[in-house]
Order: C-alpha cells, then sequence, then structure tokens
C-alpha cells in the first residue's frame, strides 16, 4: 500500500523555499518529486512554466458522468530562520512520538502529500474507479503566487470545465473537531522605508538635531492602531462583510478558552479589533500587523550612530469586501499623512490577494443559485467527516490566506471545499514545524470518502 | 624625520574593532604596533593587561622641572559594517587627494599619530629636549573603556603625580577654525527588548489577537520625545549645567549656516530642544537616541510572521550634572510605565560615561584654585594654535563623548586639554572614514609647540 509517511519524508528533505533564491535546488527537486510521484500514480503529468516557479498540472479524464474535481496544494515553504530556534533539522524529517518535525511539514507538503494518499490508495484498490481529477499545485504560494494570475488566464478554459477545488491548506483547531473553512482572509503586503540624514552618523557629532528614522518610524507605527485594538487608518473597515448569526453561532461551538488561548500564546492580555472576542477576531476581522523592523546596528555590544534608514515591514490580512489596492492606497495615505518633519518616506511594494468567502447550502445567505454539484460537494465532506471522527465539522471563515482561492474565484467562477490538516501546535511559519500522523491517517480516510462519495447521480 | 603618513598607513592596516571579539588579532596587532613605535623613540613601554583589551602606558622621565604631560589616545575602532557602503576597503588606507580613508583614520589613528610624531620630531631635533611625557593609549575606548575605572584606581598615584593630560579626540569644526574641547557629553546605553507571544507566530493563524511586540516597541519608543525635539522622561533634565553668555558667544564665532548643515546632513528639517540652536543643542543638551533597532523578519520579500520579540538600542548623551546610573533609572522607569499591556519588557544594560567640562584660565566662571601649569597649558595652545592656524582657537564643550576623561578628572583630579583635529566630513562611525593630511600636517606643528611651549618657569 501507499506509504504516504515515507513520501511525506522524501517530500521535506526538499529545501523548497520559493521567496529565497539561495533554495533554487531545493525547488526543483521538490517540484520534480511531485511530478514524478503523479506520474506514478497514472496521471498526465504537465509542468507549466511561470516567471519564477512552475505549476504543477497533473490530470486523470475518469468518467465524464463523475464530478471533476481539482486537489489544490503548494510545493514550496516559508523560509526556516530562525534556524537557531530548531530543535531538529528543519529539512531533515524527524518522527518523533505522533509528529513529523521539518519545515512545510503541516504547510503544505503533510496536507497534500494526505490527498494524494488518497486517491494513491483508491486507484490501488480500483485501477478503474471513475474519478476525475486534476492536481493543481504550485510553487510559488509563500510568495503570494505571483504567477498563479497568469496561469489562470492562460488555463481558464480548460479549469472552467472543473466542478469545485478540494484542497487541505487551512486548519483544524483541535484533533476532534474538522473544520471546513467558508472564508480565507486576503492579503495586502508592502514595506515602509524611514531615511533620515543621507548617511549614518556619530550620535555624539550630530545627535540632538535631526529625528532619528527609528524615531520617526516608531512614530508612524504607533498610530496605526487604537489603543483598544482596532486598525486606525480612515476607511480601512469600509464595506467589510458583516458576520452572519450562524458563523457567530458555529464558531461558539468551539467552545474556546480564553485562558488556555492566552496560555498558549503566552500573553496575559488579548488585544483585538473592539466587539469580537479573540476568536472571532481571526476569523472575522481584518488586521494589520508588522512582520519584521530593522535599522542601525543589530550586533552585539553598542554602536553610537544615527541609521540613515529603518524600515518595516507591514501586512494586512484582509475580509470579504477589503480590495487588497484599495486597502495599501488607504494605509500608505494615513502613513503619509502622519510622517513626521525630517524625514523621507517610501513604500516597497509586495504582494497581496484577495479575501475569499463560499457559503455552504442551506444556510440563510446561501446564494440562490448554487451550483448542485458544489453542494453535493459539502454534503459528501459532511458525512465523511462525520464517519471518520465521530462528530460533523463546522463551516468557518479562517484567518489564514490561501490568495489563489480569490483569484480561482473570479477567474474560472469556482468554488473550493477547504478541509483543514493542521492544529495549532504545528508552529507554521515558524521554528519547529510539524504535522500529526494521527491526523494524516484520518485525513487520508476522510478524502477517500469524499472523493469517491461524490458521485454525479 | 618621522614619515608619519606611512606610520598611519601601517596602523590602520590593524583591523582593531574592540566591540567585536571576532576581531582580536586585529586588536593585538594595533596594540603591538603602538607599543613598538612608542619603545622606538626612547619610551619606557608598559602593557598593562586588563580583562578585555590592555592599556598601553610610555613613559618618559625626562627633566622634572617640566610640566609632566599625559597623552592620551586609544588603538581601538568602531565596527566597519555596513560594508558595503564602503568605496574602499575599511582597513586598507587608501590616500585621495589630501585624505586618508580608512576605519580610524580620524577616530583615533590619524590624532594619535599626529601628538606621537610631534613627540617624534622634538626628539629627531633635540633627544635631550627635557619633556615628561607618558603616554596613554588603551584599546576599549569604542566600548564604553569598560575596564578604565579599574586601571586608574591601580595607577592612581602614578597618574595623579602628571600635571594634565592633552589629547586629540575631539572635532575641528572646519579646516580653518580650530576648538579647544572644554566639555564632552557623557553615555548611558542600554537595549529594550519587548517580547509578545512565546514563540513566532503565523499571522494568519493568530493575527488580530495579540500586541505585536514591534507595535509595542513603536509605542514605546514614540513617547520618549516631545513632538517639538526635547527627551520626555521625568527628570531628564534635572539638574543639567546652564550655558554661559560667553559659551554661546563663543559658539557663535563659528557663524553656523543652518541651511548648509541641513544640506551636509540631507535632512530639510531639524530636531532639537527648544531654546536651543542645532549648534547648541548637540554641544550643550543631552539627547536620547536609538541607534539600532531589529524584530521579525528582514530578508528579501515577506515572512508573514508576529515575531515573539523585538530589540532597540538606546543611548543618551549626557550633559554636566546628569548622572549617568540616575538617567539610565529614569529612563527605564519611564519606559515601564509606558508599556502596554500584553507585552513583556526586559533591559540588557551596555556601558555608560560621565559628562566632563573644565573652565580655560581668565573666565566668568573660571574656577578659584585652577592650576597655574593647567592655566600655562590653555595658554600655549592657544598661542600655538594662533600661531600655526592663523587664528585663536574657540573654546567650546563638543557633543561627542571621551568618557575616560571624566573618570581621570574624577580619580586623579587632572584636567584635560583637548585640540580637535576631525572635520565634520571625516564621516566618523561612518562608512567612508577619512583623515585630512593638511590639518594632520598643521596637528603636528601646534603639538610640538605646544609641547616644547609648556614650561615650569
Amino acid at each position: 500500500m501507499f506509504n504516504y509517511v515515507e513520501k511525506l519524508k522524501e517530500f521535506i528533505r526538499f529545501p523548497s523555499v520559493s521567496t529565497d533564491p539561495a533554495f533554487k535546488e531545493g525547488m526543483a527537486g521538490s517540484q520534480r518529486f511531485v511530478s514524478e510521484l503523479l506520474g506514478s500514480l497514472g496521471f498526465k503529468v504537465e509542468v507549466v512554466k511561470t516567471d519564477v516557479h512552475p505549476i504543477v498540472l497533473a490530470s486523470r479524464d475518469g468518467d465524464p458522468s463523475w464530478p471533476h474535481v481539482i486537489i489544490y496544494g503548494h510545493y514550496d515553504v516559508q523560509p526556516a530562520d530562525p534556524l537557531a530556534l530548531w530543535k531538529t533539522p528543519p529539512f531533515e524529517p524527524t518522527i518523533i512520538g505522533n509528529r513529523i518535525y521539518g519545515r512545510g511539514a503541516a504547510d503544505n507538503k503533510g496536507p497534500l502529500m494526505t490527498n494524494i494518499a488518497a486517491v494513491a490508495q483508491l486507484l490501488e484498490e480500483n485501477p478503474k474507479i471513475p474519478l476525475r481529477i486534476t492536481f493543481l499545485v504550485e510553487g510559488e504560494e509563500e510568495m503570494g503566487s505571483p504567477s498563479f494570475p497568469k496561469f489562470l488566464s492562460a488555463y481558464a478554459d480548460r479549469l472552467r470545465k472543473a466542478d469545485f477545488v478540494y484542497l487541505s491548506d487551512t486548519a483544524l483547531p483541535n484533533e476532534q473537531q474538522v473544520v471546513v473553512t467558508c472564508g480565507l482572509r486576503g492579503l495586502a503586503l508592502f514595506d515602509l522605508v524611514v531615511t533620515g540624514a543621507k548617511g549614518d552618523l556619530h550620535s555624539g557629532l550630530h545627535g540632538g538635531v535631526l529625528r532619528n528614522p527609528i524615531q520617526a518610524l516608531a512614530e508612524i507605527c504607533s498610530t496605526l492602531h487604537t489603543p483598544e485594538g482596532a486598525v486606525n487608518v480612515p476607511g480601512f473597515y469600509d464595506g467589510v462583510l458583516d458576520v452572519e448569526p450562524w458563523e457567530r453561532a458555529e464558531l461558539a461551538k468551539l467552545a474556546g478558552d480564553g485562558k488556555a488561548y492566552m496560555d498558549f500564546l503566552g500573553i496575559d492580555a488579548f488585544y483585538t479589533t473592539p466587539g469580537f472576542s479573540p476568536f472571532e477576531a481571526i476569523r472575522f476581522q481584518p488586521t494589520l500587523e508588522f512582520n519584521g523592523i530593522g535599522g542601525g546596528y543589530q550586533g552585539e555590544g553598542t554602536k553610537t550612530v544615527i541609521p540613515s534608514k529603518a524600515f518595516v515591514k507591514i501586512s494586512c490580512r484582509l475580509v470579504p469586501n477589503q480590495e487588497p489596492d484599495r486597502i495599501k492606497g488607504l494605509v500608505r495615505d494615513a502613513i503619509r499623512a502622519r510622517a513626521p518633519k525630517g524625514v523621507k518616506i517610501e513604500f516597497v511594494d509586495q504582494h497581496k490577494g484577495d479575501p475569499y468567502v463560499v457559503v455552504p447550502p442551506g444556510r440563510p445567505n446561501t446564494p440562490k443559485g448554487q451550483s448542485p454539484v458544489l453542494a453535493r460537494a459539502f454534503r459528501a465532506t459532511d458525512s465523511a467527516v462525520t464517519a471518520i471522527w465521530g462528530r460533523p465539522p463546522l463551516y468557518l471563515r479562517e484567518g489564514g490566506s490561501v490568495p489563489i482561492i480569490a483569484d480561482i474565484k473570479k477567474v474560472t467562477g469556482l468554488d473550493s471545499v477547504m478541509l483543514g490538516l493542521f492544529l495549532p501546535e504545528d508552529n507554521l511559519h515558524a521554528p519547529n514545524e510539524s504535522f500529526n500522523l494521527d491526523v494524516m491517517r484520518k485525513g487520508v480516510e476522510t478524502a477517500r470518502r469524499i472523493l469517491s462519495g461524490i458521485t454525479a447521480s
């Protein structure tokens, strides 16, 4: 039988950091691994060149009377730094207890392998099973999928013929409760660079004369939230999608324990948009975060310099009806208006992604014309999860972003069924990332049932 | 004749970065170079071990009826980073026009070599000249001279027998006007570290729940100055030494051009303590500066992380009557009081130094019991500068810090005569540091006249 744990180990060994050109070989290896694996399962594999990292498109025709499912995943991972904080080497998969450690174990190599394993097992059991599946595995998710829009336009006609997208690149709140993600936050990212004097200055010879760019940067950053925790940028919340009562009720079933969450994070106070619990804020509210800051001397000891420049990396998570370019414009306008005299500011644009929402069948706000196949896919998912996990999934919007889901919807009209498989303790984007192998086993079972359970009848 | 330019080149070639253990060999080489050079001039050289970098003490007995001068200098330099901004290699001295480029060229290798050259030439001309000189050359100035207090206590009885200290580790405002520095700012340095969650977090999974430590750090830093430019810490200005009318008048002779200074810095607005021109603020007012800031992802592209920690390196320049430990306490108290909820703050102590002031003879505030030898030294300096540079020096307090000058005064009672030799365009503590060789030539002439001109009669 298809040994998905061994395959996952192989997959993790490729250091496929898409944002860093130093990992070019790891990216190429990771892509070849996926292509060869899907080829070995009988899929027709195309490696679609892009400007950065290619997209793997692997299809199986199956029975035209069956729904055609696109299974999405990504073969790239986040940078592993800070390396010093890893307890095992990030690209040497290590099993400890029921967990496999390694960069990408949970985001997204483990969950993608889960879905590949489901298909592999179904094909092993019945090589003639009429599954109609297209794997779509990209290599630029962690850089914001810059090549995806171009790919989508070029392949729109083909992709549009599918019925829906299935993926596991979202979260499971705990080992007991599966969540089907019905919304994703978008992204708007850019760097702010503040320049004071034209060169670094000696703080004795020139200190007390000019505004230090670190101070100017701090002054700007300190204005971007209210003391209560909302984003303090005019227009930022305009048109933000309301939260439906059923959404709040569904989330309430998770029975989040604030104290336990605080302990998990290691903090002693929450700081959220007023009117939202921390659990609600993550899923239903937008954010403005600082992902990195730098400037001047950062080494050991001291250097009494007034730096010429300081920068901060800003990312906004967006919710439906927040258009990324509009939000970037609003934040930049606020920064320009608040920048103190005596410094220059510049913006370095980074990537962006639209937010996304899909409403499952049978809800008060389900769109009238929802595709019957999509509705069937949701129902197959519901019964598979109930059978394997012992309770039905919750239907929730999530705080994370998979920007291409909104792009796919925009270009092809296809919605996505997102079954979450990574846990909060999996340390995504952080040191000591891991994936729970019990979750993986149940995930394989669940995906098998879903894929074999959506018939066209 | 003593070829001081060649000797200075040799001196600069030693990469003597005292704060970075990676430069241990460069430090040892730099120290040996100074010891051997002074030994070759007939000085009795002692290399005094300290906990970090040794102090070179080189003495010549001379005629007991002559004043005994301690000539101070330091053989260590600032770190050279950011290396990418250097146009020539920092430790490969390069002469372009009338300037010699290299880390330490102006701070302090060039000025120290100027004074060594003066002594060498006097001895060449008259080997029996009755000069009584002790060279005191340390290797920890750029780290805040941590070993100096211990050395001072141990050698206090010996040093106390000298009459005054002579040094060139201060600034010349322009090539025409020499300044004798009558005050130095002190230093109080520490790092502030802000911790939010116990580990780095995914900004999608957890964004919108907690106060980002970069934000908290920005909030704290943004409170430490008033909008007008004063340090906003209660008690910070308590007891700050008043500025005498003659000090303002003396400074006014420099006729600083605000527009030209702005252009030099590359800024379009000053930001100073209210009530002080930028030129006055540097010399007479204390500061609080941010020398470096860091936290989260600083590489290319993006990483959507909420960092666990962020830090800032803070330095205060102090003026007379500001005690460094008291100031550190006040700033830390203000930070503690202003730190927002939900984050932890820690301080990492760095070095400190007392401010210093000496009043030349014949001023309204000259101390009644000023040593006649010190008064003579000031007068010899005045006439030497007038002869060589064509106009008398100005007597001004300076913005920079040479913390050991205050320590020497405290422990031995000796005051210092500080003749500045580096120019604003020498880029101290910054990339492309250089030293003006015309200034060096005149500096050698001036020091020769001063040292041979202070007789005991």
